[in-house]
């Protein structure tokens, strides 16, 4: 795996970038954002599955399915766009629009993203101001600033870039994520979802297709086993682009150098959405849930997402409690089948359960281990050879604060 | 549907009751209760589908399988005995042949409950001496008492009784309930689920079948729509017993005595299960989710259920927030499909969405509506006929306290 160091969406040669305060946040937090690369990009999409996609998800769709070269991402947080009918999508098409203008393109090469409250009508004159403001305000150390500004109820920006060699050239893929509340990606390439942004950009040439692929595998170990509070969101976007810019000879499947590209990516978009689950809404601990033993990997993922979306067990790993009673029962409810004398337990390494009862090691232990900042949970059913993993956090009166209270 | 007034499981004839402190939890609090008629009574019961069925439960569906007569149930608060293995299935046993030593009846003429921590070996000292206290203490008035110690996280003790003329003799329901989290029955009939602990006695004579279709039918109405938290779990439990001394005609089924009677346990078992709900860990709002109009009743309670369970939605209600958004977001990713430009969402009876948009009421007046104590949720997906209706709480900074703190 590459590793993944400090850097952004301007980390890549030939993509700027900025964040500026539009005013649409009653804060007056930066709020809205743009990427940029006068060189065209080859896109790679992967957007909410919710039947209430919002108009800049239904927008960005087309341009993916389309194939059309992308210059562009405009992205908003303090509002939604969603369940804003027709008026929504000529509200993204105005916004793509404009940027087209003032960037020198054409519209069908620039993307929308929005975040924020659902239902609400777009204010068009703060987003159309906005927007010439991200354009004026792009440059090649804007990654940091974009990383801000797409911020909801996130405490901090999550922005990170890797580097690889393709056949001597060095290649580089930045990345920056959102998102703290509502998330549950199950991500569909073109279509995924949670209010989650994402992009990824990189100067490294490579064809769509493989794009595509490294996309897709990216998101299925990464993306696609977060979850902060089981709510999947409306406006989940993953947007990968690839400008060419290294001078690296084009990456296609089925080569070594896809194989490097794909690894690199996966520990971006690691690395992003790990990020992104530790500093979900309220979250003191982040918890990995590792289902081994199951009859298949579906039913791993089902136990394992029963599990980490428990509100009991979320409660019990904020108070440091190790009630693996409150694990069992989650896996004994969640449809699955196994027999409950086979299963064990452990926490951090510890054995807990042996044979669906208590191991014996005692509770004093069990609490200091479970009272770390990142607790790992490895529950194996002994039905099988199915596995799956899944990264999560607890539920604490900071989470039901944010969003008993949040209007944006 | 007959009216649900006070009284108990004592106010039928011929049962008598008791609640005593046998010392199971540091609280001192009553936690040992009985359950007792002298006539023998047919029984039906409905327990957790949780594959880590607790091994009272066990022993219990082995008695509604065997169709047993029963005299009595022994209820102990304070420990789940889950997760126990084949010692947790002697102590069940034990604990049974203890009350029939006791009551002067066979060990398979009692059934046992538990409710508590999960994992946690039975202090069967403790058990075996509430068990005599519970047995000297049972009382023709002693129905309030047992309401009080079967209680673990609930704040009070849910307790009701109602009254019908059966061929001119008056014959009483009366049941109690307890369980305040890890509450999402989906009780099967001899199988159901939640540590929901529920008992309804009767003194009218009916047959078993009758019994046992009239406790499903009440069921589907009642404990299968409610959850608090999602959360299912292995001690749920509900008992019905007719012990058949009214004096009335042995009611069976297809004859308009049974539906009277179904229809008199549909109303007492849907009073118990809305103080359930309405005593949930935290609650501060009890809240009707209803959806039409789905393409069929399935999807109707898949797009309920998953409102109801979204933090989200639950917290907004905490804030007394409209925030319609997030129920829409919830039905759009819970998996039915439908078309969301055709969905219309009320709340209190006020128009919030029309056409998968926002319907124009202003949002002071809907945060005004929704402040109500009791709120009402009406879901129109405009997909078809299908319908069901939940009834849940919201998600408050005590749930929160509460289950990041017990350890009973």
């Amino acid at each position: 795996m590459s590793l993944v160091e400090k850097g952004s969406v301007t980390s890549p040669k030939g993509f700027k970038a900025s964040g500026i305060k539009a005013g649409l946040k009653r804060s007056g937090a930066p709020d809205m954002a743009m990427i940029y690369s006068a060189a065209p990009c080859i896109a790679a999409g992967a957007f909410t599955s919710n039947l209430f996609a919002a108009a800049p998800v239904v927008f960005d769709r087309e341009r993916i399915a389309a194939g059309d070269a992308i210059h562009a991402v405009v992205i908003n947080s303090g509002n939604a766009n969603a369940c804003t009918g027709q008026q929504g999508l000529d509200d993204a098409r105005a916004t793509a629009e404009k940027a087209a203008a003032l960037l020198g393109c054409s519209a069908s090469e620039v993307m929308v993203s929005s975040t924020g409250r659902i239902g609400v009508p777009m204010p068009m004159d703060i987003i159309l101001n906005g927007t010439e403001l991200a354009a004026k305000a792009l440059s090649e150390n804007g990654g940091e600033n974009a990383a801000l500004a797409i911020m909801t109820t996130d405490t901090r920006p999550k922005s990170f870039a890797t580097r690889i060699d393709i056949g001597g050239v060095t290649v580089t893929l930045g990345g920056m994520t959102k998102g703290a509340g509502m998330i549950a990606p199950k991500l569909r390439m073109a279509p995924p979802q949670a209010t989650m942004l994402s992009y990824v950009t990189t100067d490294a040439a490579i064809d769509k297709a493989a794009l595509h692929a490294a996309l897709a595998a990216a998101l299925d170990k990464s993306y696609n086993r977060i979850t902060v509070d089981g709510d999947t969101s409306t406006n989940d976007t993953f947007v990968a682009l690839a400008n060419a810019q290294a001078g690296n000879k084009t990456i296609i499947q089925g080569t070594p150098e896809f194989n490097l590209f794909a690894d690199a990516l996966a520990s971006l978009a690691g690395r992003l959405a790990k990020a992104m689950v530790k500093d979900g809404e309220g979250v003191s601990r982040f918890v990995e849930v590792n289902v081994t033993g199951a009859k298949s990997d579906a039913d791993a993922r089902v136990c394992a997402e029963a599990i980490a979306n428990s509100a009991l067990c979320k409660t019990a790993w904020f108070g440091a409690d190790p009630n693996w009673g409150r694990i069992l029962c989650a896996a004994g409810y969640c449809g699955i089948s196994f027999d409950p004398s086979k299963v064990s337990l452990d926490m951090q390494g510890a054995p807990v359960v042996r044979g669906g009862m208590d191991a014996g090691t005692p509770e004093s232990e069990l609490v200091k281990l479970v009272s770390e900042k990142e607790v790992k949970i490895d529950l194996d059913l002994g039905a099988g050879n199915g596995s799956f993993t899944v990264w999560t956090c607890d539920l604490t009166y900071e989470y039901v604060k944010i969003n008993a209270d949040y209007h944006t």
